[in-house]
């Protein structure tokens, strides 16, 4: 059987994953690019329209957690079982990613950092951490590593999804607001003035899920007038942040460049493997997208 | 029954703790400063030479866990027992404070600091937790509860200790290395050249313990030869940190005010009034300081 690669990526990164598919799954024909006789292809951010000129399809497996982008080609053939990657070493590099910046946060890291450049010495206030709830948008598998985690760390935590929670509820009594929800249209500007607005005074906001999540504009209106007072973004609307973007300097944004959780192609290549025999077997595949509900 | 409490402290932290004091120990007269009829001491950064002039003085309970300012007082009554303060709160604090800068050092914060403030998207290279070695130096009750954190967020973790561990080793092996030792005759300076120089390139540092743990020119050189790559102190030699200190604008040094574990007077008036009743019933205390050993 073959199995085409279908990558715009470095080309030392598509080489790596070509190994690591390659070792993952030594009964299958692996190949880079376009394949007429693939019936599977395995993506990582595929040319628009390079799926619907493949007559033999019949699965496609992202290699990424993320399928906004693919649902974003007019061409998907959305008639195929489409399925996102799952992977507990994802999760795990989340919570951890999660767990670092609501720590820094809830000690106070930016305000110390402050008084460092300005060598003022001033204690402040610091409540436990079962006195500081975190609210989490989203609760699919990478929601509830960061809750079981942060929960070990003793904070308060609430989550909210589509079919879990209350968002009202949880905007109004978080202290820390994480953003872990896919992209979708309904989700799509999540992080914005009106969601902002319904948040205590002096929020903190983290968005770990996708630039398209954040209203850049209402966030710097937010920041502005201190109904947020502290947003850590690893993830932007333009990818790199351009030079010239007003995020980089402002003193009440911390910016990572989008590196929270990064795929690992030979943990991944393990999943995708399994997740091809069980359709070779004609068993669930696992991370089925709707193609409706987004994700 | 009358107890003494001698205070160097703010008017409203003296009396927060009268308060919390009376409440926890009903059935004692508590007064503030020298009482002749007191048997007992508690004591927070007491004038030397005042715990000498009290002459039905039987017990000396340390408001706070650590004593070498007390063992410092040339005319401490040695022949008294000394009891620190042991305090889960406070355990708890200091592991939620190293767990917080282990994970930004171990997620790269400061470097992903300094890319922003250039501008620079560069996304660096992650190991996972599992992969960074972090030594404790210290076993106590603070350090137990940090190896515990630290474990439950994916790190390896080692410590060493008076009675415990191997030095050498663990300055070889780790990643980061954290200093929560008691500060005796024995430590001080314990985070200088030597130990640096036993160090692997590019080791982290944090100092959560005292000042007079660091040799304060060692780290500088060590930062400047890229032995020691960042180090986060919440303790100094003198405290405020002076203005002028070249501590201040280093970028490889992160400063906090003394805020890793800050006592509680009322968490901390619940064991003083523990170990007070464990005293008056001749049970053996908890805490109990050897002058010789330093802690």
């Amino acid at each position: 059987m073959t199995i085409a690669f279908l990558a715009r990526l470095p080309a030392n990164t598509t080489d790596q994953w070509l190994e690591a598919l390659r070792a993952a799954l030594p009964g299958e024909r692996i190949v880079a690019g376009l394949a007429n006789d693939a019936d599977i292809a395995v993506v990582a951010n595929p040319a628009p329209g390079q799926l619907a000129t493949m007559p033999g399809l019949r699965f496609i497996q992202s290699a990424w957690a993320g399928v906004d982008g693919l649902l974003g080609d007019p061409a998907l053939p959305v008639h195929l079982p489409l399925a996102r990657l799952i992977d507990p070493g994802l999760a795990t590099q989340m919570a951890e990613a999660v767990a670092a910046h609501v720590l820094a946060l809830h000690r106070q890291a930016p305000a110390y950092r402050d008084q460092q450049a300005q060598g003022v010495w001033n204690p402040l206030p610091q409540p436990p951490a079962a006195e500081r709830q975190v609210g989490l948008l989203g609760f699919g598998e990478m929601a509830r590593a960061s809750a079981a985690l942060l929960e070990k760390l003793g904070f308060r935590v609430c989550a909210w999804s589509r079919s879990h929670g209350d968002l009202d509820d949880l905007l109004a009594s978080s202290d820390i607001v994480v953003n872990l929800l896919p992209l979708t249209a309904q989700t799509r500007g999540v992080l914005g003035r009106d969601t902002f607005g319904r948040m205590k005074l002096g929020t903190s906001v983290i968005n770990v899920g996708r630039g398209g999540h954040l209203v850049e504009a209402d966030l710097l209106a937010a920041l502005a007038s201190g109904q947020i007072s502290h947003a850590v973004l690893d993830v932007f609307e333009t990818e790199p942040l351009p030079a010239d973007h007003a995020f980089w300097p402002h003193p009440a944004i911390t910016i990572t460049p989008h590196v929270a959780a990064a795929t690992d192609p030979v943990s991944a290549s393990a999943r995708i493997a399994a997740n091809i025999a069980r359709f070779r077997r004609g068993e669930p595949i696992e991370g089925l997208v709707s193609p409706q509900a987004g994700y």
